[in-house]
């Protein structure tokens, strides 16, 4: 009990790092105009999990990487995922109106300042990795490499596209999986190994951490598949009903299938880490978060 | 006279290679969902006068650069150049209806393709720039940094989002040079820096080629200012007339004092271009371009 408390203790300082981190690496007011300025920062320091930073640190920590060597990297895979979220969000997108249980960025400004913002969020998680001095500059150039592989055309971008353009079309599991990767799991792909590459993990445990990553990414896929048919968005900090008539992983499945595919992506993930080597950290980590979230679904 | 023409020759057989450059690196068919690659190709190789790569390119051979060494660089700052023009043009910010001679892309397409484009775009770039392995990590990191910088808080995006909120308070020609700058002249400053670095150049020519691209940037908007002011829109292959009424150099110092200025400039960065030890491709380049211009303005 007390190892789990200390467990809990430090996984909480890991999550308070990353956020006075992300407020030092948010631009400061008076380096742009200040409405830009007031936009990143409500969007990119609105409470959150941290998920994509923490894996990032936890991954580090489990290759002993010496304490805070990950943090920017991490905290560069957290803007890419804000400016996804400001983005997806936008009118001509989700049009949504609740993220992270605040009004989205274009309700609370406007869309031209959310868009810019998005923007630059994303172009800053470029800068943070390349002025990243702690790290050798191979390193910052194949992970800057990596970033983008997992935000461009076969990525983020792609799966966006096709949930707006192509969802109709998307009837079967296997494409449904294929969407949900583009749309979540490669970025965790990237946090994750980025966090491993960043201790000098070799290839083959980069490699696992990679299947880990993207089984973790479909697993959180369908639970928030399952929060979205079922929860009020008070509970879920956002828009929620919005897939109603889209297919998703629930729809094709049901509930129940659903869940049975959500745990057996959580089994697939469990058995990568323990090829790579990991034995405590991330499991705990990522067991206690789906452990809490499959209550709420 | 010979000599001339073979000039024009060389200048447009390496424009004429930027195209073709550019064209293998946009995303290909089939590699993400067809409505998604056909607006960024139709963005991206819509003919254009290459500005940003070629001054890549020439300050690269001004130095010695092996042909080609800098050409992927090159790419990139003018991707970052066509997400630019594709985000500015978008409905919430210019709601810009022609570019380049053609339809803007949220016209031609629609606006959530646009935004997925231009930012598909602008994440391209660093994509292009990690992966360009003709060049030491050092440098790729070095360059995709100065990149970020050029687009970021302190670049073009707090330059659009001062144009869109602050204009009104912009009366004096040194806020409206600011202003220029981040809009234009920080993206041909970080690609003609970026060319000169390819090569190998000592710091210092790398300082005076800044300061020589600083003042052309500023020459070309008060030229933009200029025909904005005077031509059609068929002359102009985009809107025109919609800065009326807002300050620009034009407004505050006329149609007469806007041309001294843009001199003055021109003047400025042929000393630059002459302490950074060039002696030929980019003052030629630019001049004529000028010439060209300055007639049509």
């Amino acid at each position: 009990m007390d190892d789990q408390v200390a467990f809990f203790q430090r996984i909480e300082a890991l999550r308070a790092g990353v956020d006075r981190r992300l407020a030092e690496l948010a631009p400061p007011l008076g380096s742009a105009p200040d409405r830009l300025v007031e936009a990143v920062r409500y969007s990119l320091l609105a409470p959150g999990k941290r998920f994509r930073p923490m894996v990032t640190l936890l991954a580090a920590a489990e290759f002993g990487a010496p304490e805070g060597a990950a943090l920017d990297v991490g905290c560069a895979f957290e803007m890419i995922h804000a400016a996804s979220l400001i983005l997806d969000d936008l009118p001509s997108m989700d049009d949504a109106g609740l993220r992270r249980g605040l009004p989205t960025i274009h309700r609370a400004f406007d869309e031209a300042t959310a868009i810019l913002a998005g923007v630059g969020l994303l172009n800053q998680a470029y800068a943070v990795i390349a002025a990243d001095r702690g790290l050798p500059a191979p390193l910052r150039a194949d992970l800057a490499g990596r970033a983008a592989a997992a935000v461009g055309f076969s990525g983020l971008i792609a799966g966006q596209a096709r949930d707006l353009f192509d969802r109709d079309q998307l009837r079967d599991p296997a494409a449904l999986d294929r969407l949900n990767h583009e749309k979540t799991g490669v970025l965790i792909v990237a946090a994750v190994q980025g966090g491993a590459m960043v201790a000098g993990a070799p290839d083959t445990a980069v490699e696992a951490m990679g299947v880990f990553a993207r089984h973790i990414g479909l697993a959180f896929q369908i639970r928030d598949d399952l929060i979205d048919a079922q929860a009020s968005p008070e509970a879920a900090g956002k828009d929620v009903g919005k897939d109603a008539g889209m297919a998703t992983v629930v729809s094709t499945l049901g509930p129940g299938g659903a869940r049975q595919a959500m745990d057996e992506h959580l089994a697939k993930a469990s058995d990568a880490l323990a090829r790579a080597g990991c034995n405590g950290l991330l499991s705990g980590y990522v067991g206690e978060l789906f452990a809490r979230r499959k209550a709420a679904a």
